[in-house]
């Protein structure tokens, strides 16, 4: 696969990406003032009420313009906001979405729209694939990293205490409505963040689009709409691609996971959101090529390309020392985490590797080679 | 249909009911002293560590003897127990479970065991649904309620302050072992219950099982095994038959509820547990019935056959009047719970009606026909 070359606009066209799963199937579309766009939900299934699922941070911003786009779609409109961030991604905060539900008498035709980043998303996909088991939702992607990701692919859930996206669903959204205006209000750090879901998809699948990267990552900025564009468009494509082979994740679709379960070590590790999850994962990819070099897979020289790539997107590119209050060693503490990471089966941990073909496998690694490549990649 | 005349041997045979679902199709098994047969768990995922999910009530009759016919088949067993009620069907409680998953390191292969009746099998089946976004699962019931309905056919769920059942999933188990001989020890109040699941299946789909029924119902006991048999067996049919037409109760399976929209008005207005979930049901049957021939389409002498039969049953066919901080009237309580059913649409309630050619519908009424109805059902 390589990118093709798309015409782009950014003042009123849009693109659109289709995700082919039968009866489940939806469209994402992506271009500048989408939000607003009453267009933008035309054809959504007909219902009295709609729920927006939003954080303190983004409803000043973007609530009401979404509400307005949706008053002649729907009755009424109710909102509710929750508190922004990785901590918040609990049952807690999960249960204030179902409290406004039932507050609210909505029914089982009541669409959710997600208004927000990943954590938004990804609660409300899990509230809609949950309350009366199951209402539609839509996805309003507002973070590039939700745009990229998150919003794309019916992964929905919260975080345990003991494990990040421990309970959730597989619960696709009926829609995706990627506005790239809505990144110009994103801080620069979450764009570096969303950037390492976007550089992934060149190590795990497509090598011209990791040519690409490199060659334009310095041009990348909140109103480069046309760059913007082509680097939302293909990841979706690839997610798409990626998703529709395997919805539930038994086999391929654990290749997007490049760098998460480094990278998820790390969040545990230091607590949620302490790191942003794309600077763990953009970090835990340094990791991984590291032990994709390890185990004979790549060169030296890709390493450092990566790591270029990934520093060259303001992402951190050595790893935390971790530290817990029983004094266990910062290796120990990430072998740890990494062994209630989904993919482990029976105890054994599993790790994305790439290849310099732009291929992904999945496989595990002994110990001792994860302490030598944490070695190597974490701060003294 | 017609309940066919099938052979029962209450020593050591069984009956297979399969629900056919395409690929979460699952075969439902029916005798007596299956739990404790390693035959009855052949052909299941393979995985290295299991989790029976029970409670306190069920665990120390069933706990061993199920961990014992599970040991060949699985290198670790945990079992985690939980308080017993309807009142502990609870985002708290459903907690217990992930944490007895994280705290064994239970991975994506890890297969949970039911063992209880349909708030533990509720419960568990959630748990297993949304437990690393979906891990399989095997109902173990041994209450008659669990084994001739809330068992089969995939919905899974936890209440709500606000409301029954609010938050869930639809997701199937991989099997369904009803051994007749656990009912041995099942208190009579609870056998009653069961009966008014199993009573339901007649009014709404198979006239001759009604009279079948009725024939039968002063010689139902619990080591009764050749009755139970045919009763768990024709029920189990009956709702496979409904459940592959509608998995997701889009359309037919609503009538599955009959008496259910009444019932869950009177378990949440009372306190869930108060009444028992098919007495509850029981008394809802009776007001369903009433509010049938209200409507025209079954005469009073329908009305009165399916409320003897219920009563004859052990159950009670009068509702309780309803009270509230509020000092509200009970009809209006009883209205308010409604208006919260799943099957409520833009704030109008529906309701399963039946006729007496043993068919159902769903329709709306009007609340001054439901406040009648309410006024000539409920106790004084």
């Amino acid at each position: 696969m390589t990118p093709q070359s798309i015409p782009c606009d950014n003042t009123s066209t849009f693109q659109q990406v289709d995700i082919d799963l039968a009866d489940r199937s939806y469209r994402i579309l992506i271009g500048s003032g989408l939000l607003d766009n009453a267009e933008s939900y035309a054809g959504l299934p007909q219902a009295a009420t709609a729920l927006i699922v939003t954080n303190i941070t983004v409803a000043p911003l973007y609530a009401q313009r979404l509400r307005t786009a949706l008053a002649g779609r729907f009755r009424t409109v109710h909102t509710v906001e929750l508190p922004d961030g990785e901590a918040f991604k609990s049952w807690e905060t999960l249960n204030r979405i179902f409290d406004a539900l039932l507050a609210n008498s909505c029914d089982r035709k009541t669409v959710l729209f997600a208004l927000g980043g990943g954590v938004v998303g990804d609660m409300t996909g899990f509230a809609a694939a949950s309350y009366m088991r199951g209402v539609p939702f839509v996805q309003v992607p507002t973070t590039l990293l939700s745009q990229v990701d998150s919003s794309v692919g019916g992964k929905t859930g919260v975080n345990h205490p003991m494990g990040k996206n421990m309970v959730g669903a597989f619960y696709q959204p009926v829609r995706v409505v990627c506005d790239l205006k809505a990144l110009q209000t994103l801080p620069v750090r979450e764009m570096s963040a969303g950037l390492a879901e976007v550089i992934k998809y060149g190590p795990i699948a497509d090598g011209a689009f990791f040519d690409w990267l490199e060659a334009n990552m310095s041009e990348f900025r909140a109103d480069n709409a046309e760059l913007l564009s082509l680097a939302v468009q293909r990841s979706c494509e690839i997610k798409s691609w990626v998703v529709a082979q395997d919805e539930r994740e038994v086999g391929v679709r654990a290749i997007l996971n490049f760098g998460h379960t480094f990278g998820h070590a790390i969040e545990a590790g230091m607590g949620y959101g302490t790191w942003l999850h794309g600077e763990a994962v953009g970090c835990g990819m340094v990791m991984a090529a590291h032990l994709s070099h390890r185990l004979g897979f790549v060169n030296q020289a890709y390493v450092d390309r990566l790591s270029a790539l990934i520093a060259a997107a303001g992402l951190p590119t050595s790893g935390p020392v971790l530290v817990n209050s029983r004094g266990d060693a910062s290796a120990d503490i990430y072998l740890g985490h990494m062994r209630v990471d989904k993919k482990a089966e029976g105890g054994q941990v599993k790790f994305v590797l790439v290849n310099s073909d732009g291929q992904a496998r999945l496989a595990a690694a002994e110990d001792a080679v994860v302490r030598e490549v944490l070695g190597a990649t974490c701060e003294a």
